[in-house]
């Protein structure tokens, strides 16, 4: 608790600003909310999409070993009886015989309700996974489920994936989508939902040099995050002791995050060795390997799987990024988004309403946006605006003010440090580039997170 | 049947080319697939990408009218009846009380089955929405429905966007995301699947001005289609009569494309009048509407919907592409994509796997793939290399030779015409950079489609 206590982010804060800015929106409000579901509104999707597209630049596009896949939400039912989630995805579940509210055994200690002190019943397994039919009638149709990862719809095109573009060991297949997971205990905001996103990477290996590659990965993920503005002392690696490790895993470190309600997982990075490959082979009764040119052998590669929430990332980073700081008799909230993260990348703000103002104002709005996600506001006072920008964490303001119809200049105001300078409107979309794309993002604590502004 | 005679795509073609090549498999393949879902592959996915970036950047980043939204595929069960979806969104179904097949009554003609000429049943209606249940215990949980369509998610959330961003009449949100209906006829490959992805926008509008802003936004979405490659002469629009209205419905236009088995349906622009916000407003108990500070009323808008299917809209735009020309004793297939679509930009091609090209050609690459999706390619014959990346696309190749390594200037040939240029290493990126981003798209009937390629 002492490790929260010199933050100034809660998470009341901060669900207060996401549906207020238009980031993050509980599901289906109008009709009391569809339980631990909730919505991304214009900012959040903005957020959302950034994070998934720097990640995929990560392991896709910045990598020569790597290649995308999108499987579909539905699969072949056989493929959860393959995985084990059939069998053994379940919790297990006790109802309390006084009161009739349901727990997960595994979450409360002694046999009394937490709630209301009665007797709970034995507990009963109950599999997470949503169901549904496909096929005209109900009772005659197939059962099929929501994935409850994305992981098996990367196994199951293994083959596919080889022979269509013949690569070689090691390689590794990335995957984005949403999964679904029935869970009894949800909450947390978007930490845990129902429905929710997963940025997951296969990485298949001659077996031997898992455990190696198992490391590298580690490292690689904690880097990505920090690359992005976490701090490095809000993350903390924990390794799974051997009786905490899944059915098909052979370690697991997981990376946590200290979020408001503590440490709690961001990401986990599995080895499941060749578990999932061989149960596919086995149900499927496909030959499921890897030949190996130099060695003639058919082999069937172990897997390291460095396997991220979309929402939990989202939820840290704008978890980091929350600070506040005195400014006059006001609190300035501001949100240190990295650049590359940021909804709105600049914000075009002309000084007043002065119609004098528009035509420049409008005109640079209209060439700015055709590179970056841009906005153009012209209500309230500067001062306001500027908090408005800061609260939502667009790094840049430019301002058009009188004197730019005389020196065809305007002022780039920096989110961070607030400071200010004055470029030539030609050198405007140069200047903004170098600063959005080109600089490095430093980290300075204690005092928050700084990326390079102005050099003084 | 006469307009397809010249076409030289086939639907078994482009199936077997996507398969090959790594676009698109059959969902679940190795478990004798998933009925009517498919997966996309490393190609597929890219490709899939830049539809949807290129269409967020068209709809939402380039106007100054319009945000986006990423709402929840699980929504409050209320939802849909409001909708109508849980009383109307249904197909009569008939059986064959001989050989028990199963038919939508609406698709045949007469009283006897097609295939064995049996008796069949009266008709009953079957609801097209996936159902599932929220909670832990089947008969005591919430039925929910995954989303037959993205629209809803917007039009619930309409209150909670409006007073997070203050936007004014006429303004518009955007969403791309999954929907699953439970159709009983499907195929054509990904024309019809179970799952699928939809663009949507819905844009609210002052009642009254709603027929001129759907002529619009027709017009933009015809544009959108021919400014990324569709041949105009492919694309037909079809107004719906009054018969064929859906109940949310005053009028619909749909933009039909020549698919390879015939004119089908690629994207509805349908005027959906006040009916969505009317019901929600009803069936939630909530004011839903906008106040028009000028008039000092509350204006319940009027909405037009484009409404896009992205795998439709990657079809079309494989078939539209899909090109075959003679090549010496051989065919060339190329596949003509906009550069915006293409899945790998550039292709990095030592001439041979001698040991001297490797530092050059992957310090280029190394460099190129920073800013683009691009492979580096040592297999094989320059020739059989050029011949792939025709076949899935690629604008560019850059061939790094002997030569190179004496001159500093390496070839770039281009998909299209096959020119080659020289160009020094230092000028490479900018070189490419204006090819990729900066030339118009020129369609050239009736020779097939070009690109601005080199001037001679």
């Amino acid at each position: 608790m002492t490790e929260q206590a010199t933050r100034k982010v809660t998470m009341d804060k901060l669900v207060s600003l996401c549906k207020r800015r238009g980031y993050i929106f509980p599901s289906s409000e109008i009709y009391g909310g569809m339980g631990a579901c909730y919505d991304y509104g214009p900012l959040g999707v903005e957020l959302k999409n950034n994070v998934k597209a720097c990640w995929w630049r990560s392991v896709v596009q910045e990598r020569d070993d790597m290649v995308g896949l999108d499987a579909s939400i539905l699969m072949h039912p056989q493929t959860w009886v393959a995985s084990g989630h059939v069998d053994g995805f379940a919790d297990p579940l006790v109802d309390c015989k006084q009161c009739r509210k349901r727990w997960r055994s595994d979450n409360i200690a002694g046999e009394k309700c937490p709630e209301c002190g009665g007797d709970l019943t034995e507990p009963r397994m109950f599999n997470l996974m949503f169901k549904t039919h496909v096929g005209a009638v109900e009772d005659e149709a197939a059962v099929v489920y929501l994935r409850p990862e994305t992981a098996q719809g990367i196994f199951v095109n293994f083959e596919n994936v080889l022979s269509s573009t013949r690569r070689k060991l090691p390689f590794g297949i990335a995957q984005i989508g949403k999964a679904f997971r029935n869970e009894i205990t949800t909450g947390n905001f978007i930490f845990r939902m129902r429905e929710f996103e997963q940025m997951e990477v296969e990485y298949f290996v001659v077996p031997g040099s898992d455990e190696e590659w198992f490391r590298t990965w580690v490292d690689e993920r904690v880097k990505w995050y920090t690359d992005l503005g976490i701090s490095r002392e809000n993350l903390r690696l924990v390794q799974h002791g051997v009786d905490e490790l899944a059915h098909y895993a052979k370690s697991c470190t997981d990376i946590e995050y200290l979020f408001p309600m503590g440490w709690s997982e961001l990401e986990g990075i599995a080895n499941r060795t060749d578990f999932d490959l061989k149960q596919h082979a086995g149900h499927s009764g496909k030959d499921i390997s890897y030949y190996d040119e130099d060695t003639k052998e058919h082999i069937v590669p172990y897997v390291i799987e460095p396997s991220a929430g979309v929402d939990r990332s989202v939820l840290a980073f704008l978890v980091d990024a929350y600070d506040e700081e005195p400014d006059k008799d006001e609190i300035r909230v501001v949100l240190r988004l990295h650049p590359d993260l940021a909804p709105v990348k600049v914000a075009i703000l002309p000084l007043s309403r002065n119609e004098k103002l528009l035509p420049l104002s409008q005109d640079i709005y209209n060439n700015l946006r055709r590179c970056w996600m841009v906005q153009y506001d012209n209500a309230q006072s500067i001062g306001r605006r500027y908090r408005r920008y800061d609260e939502i964490g667009t790094p840049f303001c430019v301002t058009i003010d009188f004197d730019s119809l005389e020196d065809n200049a305007v002022t780039i105001r920096e989110r961070d440090g607030m400071k200010q300078i004055r470029v030539p409107i030609a050198e405007l979309k140069a200047t903004l580039d170098a600063k959005l794309c080109g600089q490095p993002f430093e980290v300075l604590p204690p005092g928050g997170k700084k990326w390079l502004g102005f050099e003084e």
